[in-house]
């Protein structure tokens, strides 16, 4: 372990997936680290879905950043948003409720991840929230809790039904995992909740401009959760491009070029991803490439072009067509970290970064899932387990694998959802759309 | 059990401790019952300060009412504020998010409880939030947690000791325990988690107008709180008019007549109570007096005078200087409720509500606590386990009451504090504070 008075400066923009792994994997390293983020937690962003739906609190997907790294005696915590990186003065710019601060660095890593995209249609946004953030998921927690809230209130069918109807537009993993969620709720944990109508009569529908759903999986599987989706009920319409969305529902055009209409009052958007604006910040000063989701072409090694110093990975790094998953954002992130390691002993050889996919997986519903590890696949009971083993191994800290199991076990094998208190925020965000008509 | 075509209609306002206990108790009666509140939930207000401080999630605390009455065949739960009472026409006015309807009622049992009070100064509470809903328990969550890491980002002392400074403004029960709460989360909760400095020097500073703490209480309880906090590192101001509220801090009276300043970035207020505004409606309406926090007076049957149909209890009530305490709700809930069966059973013969005090108490930290039942008077880690028990008991529902122990043990037993998420709702709320620099 060499020391000195100024050791190395590391800062780490971001404590998702990347930014975490990169801060762990420095622990023991001879430098100072400054992990900056925007929020006080690293989110879990793979469950979001379960907190949107009531199964999960926020506590148990969102821990504190600072004390999963509070015996890491030279990493301090910030919270602020990274608005500016000065290459040339090697700093970053931070800014927190008005008060703006710069950090220097000696190493940097950017793990700044992607937000939603809403394909230049950014006042979708106001009625069809994303799924990328705690606030987000309490926001759909609030709006689909609330319409069979409203279905309650309506005098007659036609003021009830688009209460009933939730469009859930994108049919990746997360839109396909929101989409059976929300089936699920309605089948089984509203039961007996209403006096006005049968809360299991409520459509979902699964839309997504793609011709299949999953598209990252086999065949073989997207065919199964095809089915799965269908047997709990969910409309799956495929090819169909959103060209609309307002208060009441969704604007379609429909594969044969038909123009339709799906009155929805709870729309869910999941279709795509943004890279953060960092991203094009880092292009200008560097020259590298930055693609249409925002994301910094990279060297072989993760790093900007004439800018070894300078690390970005995870979502928000485009190399080999890598996914934008969590298991990309760790393994960069760790690698980062080692790079920054080895050249502090002095050697400097570079080493292309190596993805080992280690699988990738999607639940459908309670009891039904599908996972792909290489040659592997997997769907069904069988696979929900794993999935259920896998994600309880890698959520962070103890109390929230014990609280998690405990409301899976309500959710799942009873039905009970613990978590479906709307707060004043998600009723302000429905008068303000509320207020378009 | 009788039963018609058209059953007697029983309408509750409030889903608090009254209106529940007034809805379960007519569960078997010949009634049509209709259960009317502004949020989803059944508030278990005296575990809202746990929830303000981290230590439990929103679904512990507030369970949706519809699902503790899934199995009331004959109730139904509507979401909506009652903006009127019509004693004449004998119908409620509801609204929610611009909609309104009215609501017919044979029986009426108003339970709206009571907001905070700010005693004339509601500008106070843009920067001192109220410990009433789970709106207020987020922001404080958020504001709590936030000063610790904007003290975090401070470049000096003089800039970081406003916000470790937090201030609780009313020393009744729930001041007590909020301000036990934040101390105990500074000294243990937040160990390790910063670099510029240590959080348990944070101060606490616990103020009442009023020379003592927890006046509900008996003497010899009331040295041994006061002691007992003080051993935490609390400090209280007895005495002491706070006569402003700003963004940074409170300017106050203390005992002596001088004027005096608290820098407190961070401000609770726990001061004071307003009833609903539909207790002035009711009083203008049938002449019963209204005084100053808003309580109706209501004959020895808890009706309103000339109306026997209408039954005011809990916390809108104002009868033989009864406490706002839940106990009082519940039982006057009850009493409501078997009035009204009495009744259809053709027994109208008036028997004055009996309010059985079973006991007051209240925590001051973990392992400390002040409880009353009559001559017995129960202190330290006794009086803690037997609020533990009470507590958990009265908790509606089992998973609720798994997840909470398992938060307890974390928190109590370790270090732990589940929810420490800060979400965006607070944050804003904090920059239109911040706006007025």
């Amino acid at each position: 372990m060499s020391s000195s008075i100024s050791r190395h400066r590391v800062v780490i923009v971001g404590s998702g997936f990347g930014g975490l792994a990169a801060a762990k994997a420095l622990r023991r390293a001879p430098v100072d680290v400054t992990v900056i983020d925007r929020t006080n937690h690293h989110l879990f962003q793979p469950l979001l879905y379960q907190m949107a739906t009531g199964v999960l609190a926020e506590g148990d997907i969102a821990p504190p950043t600072r004390d999963i790294l509070r015996r890491h005696a030279h990493t301090r915590v910030l919270l602020g948003e990274v608005v500016d990186v000065d290459l040339e003065a090697r700093e970053v710019t931070l800014e927190t409720i008005g008060r703006s601060a710069r950090v220097a660095y000696d190493s940097l890593i950017v793990a700044a991840g992607a937000g939603q995209s809403y394909f230049g249609h950014d006042e979708f946004g106001l009625h069809a929230p994303g799924m990328k953030t705690i606030d987000d998921a309490l926001e759909l927690r609030g709006r689909i809790f609330g319409a069979f809230e409203l279905a309650e209130l309506a005098r007659e069918k036609s003021e009830r039904d688009p209460w009933l109807t939730i469009a859930v537009v994108g049919a990746g993993p997360t839109g396909v995992e929101v989409a059976g969620q929300i089936a699920e709720l309605s089948r089984r944990a509203l039961k007996r909740n209403f006096r006005g109508f049968d809360p299991a009569q409520a459509r979902v529908v699964l839309l997504d401009a793609v011709d299949t759903l999953l598209p990252s999986f086999p065949e073989s599987l997207r065919r199964r959760a095809h089915r799965d989706l269908e047997r709990l009920g969910i409309e799956i319409e495929l090819a169909t491009r959103v060209t609309g969305v307002d208060e009441r529902g969704l604007d379609v055009v429909r594969p044969d070029g038909s123009s339709g209409r799906i009155e929805a009052r709870t729309k869910v958007w999941a279709a795509g991803v943004e890279a953060s604006a960092l991203g094009a910040r880092l292009g200008e000063q560097s020259g590298a490439a930055v693609d249409r989701a925002g994301r910094v072409a990279v060297l072989a090694d993760c790093t900007l072009p004439g800018h070894p110093e300078v690390f970005v990975i995870g979502d928000l790094m485009s190399l080999n067509h890598l996914p934008g998953v969590a298991e990309v954002a760790m393994q960069s992130g760790r690698y980062a970290a080692r790079s920054i390691v080895r050249r502090l002993r002095g050697d400097n050889a570079t080493r292309a970064f190596r993805y080992r996919d280690l699988g990738t997986m999607a639940t459908v519903a309670r009891f039904r899932a599908v996972a792909w590890f290489g040659p592997v696949r997997v769907a069904g009971p069988v696979a929900w387990l794993l999935w259920l083993v896998v994600h309880l191994a890698f959520l962070t800290g103890f109390k929230n694998r014990v609280a998690t199991l405990a409301s899976w076990t309500v959710a799942f094998l009873g039905r009970g959802r613990p978590e479906r208190t709307i707060t004043e925020q998600e009723v302000f965000a429905r008068t303000r759309g509320q207020a378009h008509q």
